[in-house]
Parts: C-alpha cells; sequence; structure tokens
C-alpha cells in the first residue's frame, strides 16, 4: 500500500485572460481525479496548437462555457 | 482551389444521456470549424476509456456544463 500518492497534474500554472471561442482548436475539461486533486480545463489553440492552462474558478472561463452550452460558439 | 471541403467530423451519432460528472475521464469540446460544421462534445469514460459523442443540444449535457462551469465537478 502506497503511503502517498503522486500528484500527477497537467497544469502548473493556469491563465484568467479571456479567449476568443473562435481561436479554440478544442477545449479540453479533466474533472478533479485521484491523480490531479483539481480540475484543469486545457485550450489548444487553432493556429499555433499550443495548449494553454485556463483557470476553471475565472470570471472569463465560467463565462466561455456558458456561451459554449448556450452553443453560440 | 478545391471545390467541395471533405468533412471531417468525430461524431457520427451523438446521445442525450446524462452523465455522472464522476465518472469522466475528460470532456473534450471542439467547436464548429471548417472541417466540420458542428460543435462536438466528446466525453472519456474512467473505468472503460471509452470516448461517447454527446449533444451539445441537449438539456443533460447543458446541465453538465453548467456543473462544471460552478466548479462542482
Amino acid at each position: 500500500i502506497p503511503h502517498s500518492r503522486t500528484v500527477r497534474c497537467f497544469c502548473n500554472k493556469t491563465e484568467d485572460r479571456l479567449l476568443r471561442p473562435r481561436a479554440l482548436e478544442k477545449l479540453e475539461i479533466i474533472p478533479a481525479s485521484l491523480s490531479c486533486p483539481r480540475m484543469e480545463i486545457i485550450a489548444t489553440m487553432k493556429k499555433t496548437e499550443k495548449k494553454r492552462c485556463l483557470n476553471p474558478e475565472s470570471a472569463a472561463i465560467k463565462n466561455l462555457l456558458k456561451e459554449i452550452s448556450r452553443k453560440n460558439v
């Protein structure tokens, strides 16, 4: 029985900055789990294919999700 | 200049069924684009690692996204 768990989160730092939905290739939402204790939201950008970690608690990101659920993307 | 575009969507059919957020490994949201004219929401399940296509217009899926944006996952 391991007495400590390795934390394997994808994101180290997160951004609060707003993303334009049209610049998004993909948005990945990874709920908190045993391997990473916090929810992670990872945006892949269209042009650069770069991945950016977003802060799930930022108002801008919450609005982005709301916009997506309203299907205005 | 190509006069027709190949449509390359990941999903053929989508499900309206509710998913328990805790059963989710990952949720991928792919906005509509030139290669696929509709938004796609793909859930990867924890135990099976299977991918399931969700209907972005279903109330259950909208609620799932709302729940996530409220950070109750």
